[in-house]
């Protein structure tokens, strides 16, 4: 099996690959979970078949995301599951600690600090800021919560990468601003209204309303 | 402005309409909270720029989405906010009420059924459902939890639409099964697993685990 991984970019070249439409690249964690799936099971290879099934997409769709990042894999062997986990983990800058600082800790933000998937994915929350000064100065677990006002400071002293922003929908862009104005770079946005944010900024929304929303159009057919 | 709204399709054919991209299905809600912010600042037209503004889109993108659903705005003088707004809930069916079913009153599961923006938007949380004894029978958030074993039967009874998971990632695969045999063809997945179901049942993973794994591609960049 060593063999039955190939590739035709050097390390670096993956890593430098920004040509992958941005909804490919917002596929390949859900790649990186099936084939952690499939390793438990003890799979060693698996077939694009196979991983469209798991993922509801076509074989061509598979091969072709897998494209914008290298040569997976030899025609009729599949690929190796192993590799390309950790390739695609690689590709997605998984394999590091991330810094992440929460705004706004009410009872959404404490969820979201108590919510035990984060870190064992590299995801470390070091930081919370609420504007509430009967919250702030207290610890919510574990973690101080500072005035909003310190944000950029915090940033640079923590070498914090991610904002995650559950505040109120009214409160969302001005925050968003700050952590903009801050060198915050990436956004993880749990208030239900879309960010204005500079183009290098990229945000994510968590919002099971949005997802609903797509859903009933497949419902209503 | 009553005549700058312009379509080329009958209603019918919109509504049956089945050949937009998925991708593009799953931004039509985020257009139509775009619109409705617009709407609330007074806003009677916006440009396909504004909206690619608001929507880190080029305006080509979002001329070409909107285009698989009709013919919305005249050029040079873009788009009436509330007709098209109106025109997007419609094809995206939320004009109505939907309910929906939880599995997993657990931490999670609890929250969900707190969460208030569901009602607003017309998803009405009509029954729970737990394998705990301890907590089948009970009442969460005015919310009768009952066993697991009686979901096909509910979901008849209720109108149920979409089902909601929210247990651990083992037992995730085996809920999504019940749900898809009990006639449900929408799920929202809080469990951080890709479920298999048919072809015909959506699944909206809400996971903010891999919201941020495709946001370091871009950070390590």
């Amino acid at each position: 099996m060593a063999n039955s991984y190939t590739t035709d970019r050097s390390d670096d070249e993956i890593r430098s690959n920004t040509d992958a439409p941005e909804v490919v690249v917002h596929r390949l964690p859900l790649y990186v979970r099936v084939l952690a799936q499939l390793d438990v099971t003890g799979a060693e290879m698996v077939s694009s078949e196979q991983l469209g099934t798991q993922l509801q997409m076509t074989p061509a769709q598979i091969r072709k995301d897998l494209s914008y990042f290298g040569r997976f894999g030899k025609q009729g062997r599949g690929y190796n599951v192993k590799r390309l986990s950790q390739e695609l983990r690689s590709i997605l800058g998984l394999n590091r600690q991330w810094n992440a600082g929460l705004v706004g800790v009410g009872r959404l933000g404490r969820a979201i600090i108590a919510y035990p998937g984060f870190r064992p994915e590299g995801f470390h929350m070091v930081a919370a800021f609420d504007e509430d000064p009967s919250v702030v100065g207290s610890s919510v677990g574990g973690i101080d919560v500072r005035p909003i006002a310190q944000i950029k400071e915090t940033v640079a002293e923590l070498g914090i990468h991610i904002g995650i922003v559950a505040v109120p929908a009214p409160n969302a862009q001005s925050v968003c601003d700050a952590l903009v104005e801050s060198g915050i770079k990436a956004i993880l946005n749990y208030a239900p209204v879309a960010p204005q944010v500079p183009l290098e900024v990229k945000v994510r929304g968590v919002d099971p309303v949005l997802a609903l929303q797509s859903m009933t159009y497949f419902l209503k057919s």
